[in-house]
């Protein structure tokens, strides 16, 4: 189950960047499972990573490999994190980088390495290692698709977005794949995602991108640090356009790269939500007029954690009480609850602290038995607002994470 | 569904405390509903309330009557929250303090009320009032028991605790009753709890006794200020016993209340969580080795609160890497993973932050088919601990919390 109709959007090849796939039976036979993305040379390549305490190895192996620059190759697998495997985790995934090295003629050091799905469980990495130049010779530009279902575990769907822009008659495309199938708090549900374009980026600028990018996205669907042991983003600019290196953050160039950036990752982050373990709903929810941005996002959480709120979503029932009973426990000081307004899309549920006069359930029905709505918090504090993405609680989330074994 | 066998104690009565219950209909026709406690002349009387910034007409009036101290009666209904009410909220609950006050030949100021149900709703005060010549005409010392009963709303089990100690020859009780069905994070579900003993005890020391008895129970099943609107502990010491007055925290008899009464609270606290809605398993998380309190409390609510962990309990699965990673994300600072153990009751399973060797999962796996177990994690920083308790995530939770309009 997830959330509305799933539609594969046309994907833009990106110039400098090949995908290829192959069944490497990681974890079940007969599956695609292994990517490897080849990336021209001179392209600048950019990454953030989980800050969960516990990181896997490929993310301790690949932030050292990205520091030095200069990545021709990723490889994924999924089956298997390779997290919690100790010294040896961090040998197979350098066994693995050598391996494409080899092939690729290359060093290892220029290979980023990712893995997601069990944990706590060695890499087969003969497997990996003999499925490779299957890999290699599909290579593609065309490969994003195979390559977005390659790296799905409990994901219902592939995820892709691809957009482009014009600027000085040069048509610039940025497009991306990512993997996950979290509620908001992924936890465990590991988050990969790779984000393409051929614009020309110098490197610092490129690092600024992906972190800005993946704040208004992937960061709005888990609180900060709340993160599973390899959840990874990464931004490569192959700088095959045919326009000047951009390395400023301002200029009409930047703006229209920044937005279609911004645009792919937000477009893969709702899709992660709105394939959420379970999820029949997709919600937003805004708060407005705080004081401060971190109170507007504490109260989001608050509303979007409640699993007695999400719980009234997936039943479709208003349930107004609960709504702003995690307003009143979020943590705002000195909240004036005589101030507060909340609303389901358009309508009003709550004025002034209390039940809208106005307000009947058959309203609010209809709302919430819409597939995405949102609910938004007016606290009166100020001007600050922020968002995030959510999903409803329901008996399929309770299944599937009864019985996956991740 | 509820964990274990309900067995349902002994109930010492409390001299200078009697219970009458009555039906008002606030919710429900042919169920009682509503609870009178009078408590004689010159008990003390304290409490501790919620946090939450929509605290209901209740609280707001309750505190305000405790301040000013000589309390007689306690007026608590179910079925309705008087939460999220406003003006006429705080003056329903005046108007049913002014009833009590009229039967009993008191003033309204000595009457403190309760409500727990539904919020938004105005209290229907006349079904109220005309109810209350029944349940005064019921007072008893040994109404504990249909008092329990009176209290709850989706509570599957009413909840009571009673035990005594000797000193200098005297016999003296504690008992109490509880209602509220939380998981961890009860948010909505609204916690009462009266607690009472025939000790003599000071005012400033009652109070000081409540807030510790509280910390080390109601308090470890919710995170602070992660409350309802209408959450309430109170604490009655009636006097009624031959001792002399306990004024100083300290001294043998001090320390046999103390334990007697944080007893009580425990019981009645775990009450809670065993009957967590939907809940199947009754879970300790002991964190212990920590640098600080705070730090253990972190990682301990990290656990208790992921809803992977929780559904991997519900399905009697050992996930270990869904408990490391809720440690690795609980933001401990610097926290080393090779220092870190986590043990099912006395399974070692991860060991130095991986896979203990010699573990297996038909080890883990009889302990998590027990209906009660401990997950305890050694973090290796220090000699700090703390702990804990809550409940697996269970389809019956879906469906109860889908169901139930609060």
């Amino acid at each position: 189950m997830a959330v509305g109709e799933h539609i594969w959007p046309v994907m833009h090849p990106i110039a400098g960047l090949t995908l290829g796939t192959a069944s490497a039976g990681v974890k079940y036979a007969g599956r695609t499972d292994i990517v490897v993305m080849a990336i021209a040379e001179g392209a600048a390549v950019s990454g953030v990573f989980t800050q969960n305490a516990f990181c896997a190895a490929p993310v301790i192996v690949g932030r050292n490999h990205l520091s030095a620059g200069d990545i021709r190759y990723f490889l994924i697998n999924s089956g298997n994190a390779n997290a919690c495997t100790g010294e040896r985790g961090l040998a197979d995934a350098e066994s693995c980088c050598q391996a494409v090295a080899t092939l690729g003629d290359i060093e290892a050091r220029q290979v980023v390495p990712f893995s997601t799905g069990v944990i706590g469980e060695y890499l087969p990495v003969p497997k990996i290692v003999n499925a490779l130049p299957a890999a290699m010779s599909s290579l593609s530009v065309n490969g994003w698709d195979a390559a977005a279902k390659a790296i799905m575990t409990t994901d219902t769907r592939p995820k892709g977005a691809s957009v482009q822009f014009e600027h000085d008659g040069e048509v610039i495309s940025v497009t991306g794949i990512a993997k996950g199938a979290g509620m908001i708090r992924p936890n465990m549900a590991t988050m990969l995602a790779y984000i393409a374009t051929d614009a020309v980026v110098a490197q610092p600028l490129l690092d600024d991108m992906v972190k800005r990018a993946a704040d208004q996205s992937f960061n709005r669907i888990s609180i900060d640090g709340d993160t599973s042991t390899n959840d990874s983003c990464l931004l490569v600019a192959t700088g095959q356009a045919g326009l000047p290196m951009l390395s400023d953050p301002a200029g009409e160039l930047y703006d229209k790269l920044m937005a279609a950036v911004t645009d792919v990752h937000r477009q893969l982050a709702l899709g992660i939500v709105r394939d959420g373990e379970g999820a029949s709903k997709c919600i937003s929810v805004a708060v407005t007029q705080g004081g401060n941005k971190e109170e507007c996002l504490k109260v989001a959480y608050a509303i979007a954690h409640s699993p007695l709120v999400k719980t009234a979503l997936f039943a479709s029932d208003p349930n107004w009480g609960r709504i702003i009973c995690a307003v009143g426990y979020a943590g705002v000081r000195a909240l004036d609850t005589q101030k507060v307004n909340v609303y389901l899309d358009d309508v009003c549920i709550v004025r002034a602290g209390q039940r809208a006069q106005e307000y009947t359930e058959e309203q609010g029905q209809a709302v919430v038995d819409q597939a995405e709505f949102s609910v938004r918090v007016e606290l009166g504090r100020g001007h600050s607002s922020d968002e995030v993405w959510t999903t409803d609680l329901s008996h399929d989330y309770v299944t599937i994470n009864a019985e996956y074994r991740s």
